[in-house]
């Protein structure tokens, strides 16, 4: 979760919201990103998209079996339901999102039966870093 | 949605599952996509997200305000997550899918506080060609 945190400050520092994801497989960093839709033009470039897109592409392979995945917020329902697409086995989130998660909050996107593949959830690692950064982004933007 | 369809016949023709989605704006066509996970190694690379991106691109601008999406199938909830974050005005379905549906089935994106951009949503136009594409993809890989 350190290598996730690093990627949202590194976020922070290009002016966008300080949110940051790694994928690991076997116990090696095999993608990082931090959200950037600004950067890009594109409303998809959260940490997430952009970390399993490099991963898969680190693979050769559309499917991340095996892969777990390190973010510091709780997912959206666009990256719950990638997670799910990539068939992630684990995911670890720092900080729960009652405004905008959908994990445990909202669209809980793993709990319908509509949802192919449910990764292993853990949550809270690093959770006051994580949402220490984000408050203190959008203070400072006020 | 004659477009979209268009790109769902192709999308088969290229061995994916056949889904379509174009992006209008001003009655103008400036994005079309079909589904191409396999073609692009990626997860996340569904008719819709493809074709936000691009218009993304085109408009140089991160938010789709004002314009229309034709896609042939429900939305999953990754691409209705996608739909929300883009702002798209409108949103045009062909055909509903109970299996993996996320707005009218399953986790249902837009009725969630936690959605914080419902598009208007139109369904059926095109239907029954969109589920036969469907269908008959299927029922060749059998």
């Amino acid at each position: 979760m350190a290598h996730a945190l690093e990627q949202a400050r590194a976020g922070a520092a290009a002016g966008e919201v300080p949110i940051g994801a790694v994928i690991v497989k076997d116990g090696v960093v095999i993608a990082a990103a931090h959200n950037a839709p600004r950067a890009l033009t594109d409303p998809t470039a959260h940490a997430e998209i952009l970390a399993i897109r490099a991963a898969a592409q680190h693979l050769g392979n559309e499917r991340l079996d095996g892969c777990e995945l390190w973010v510091t917020l709780e997912p959206c329902p666009m990256c719950a339901g990638a997670i799910a697409h990539a068939r992630i086995g684990r995911l670890y989130y720092a900080a729960a999102d009652p405004k905008g998660g959908a994990v445990e909050h909202g669209a809980r996107v793993f709990e319908h039966e509509q949802c192919l593949h449910r990764p292993e959830v853990y949550t809270g690692i690093g959770e006051s870093v994580a949402a220490d950064l984000l408050r203190d982004f959008f203070r400072a933007r006020r």
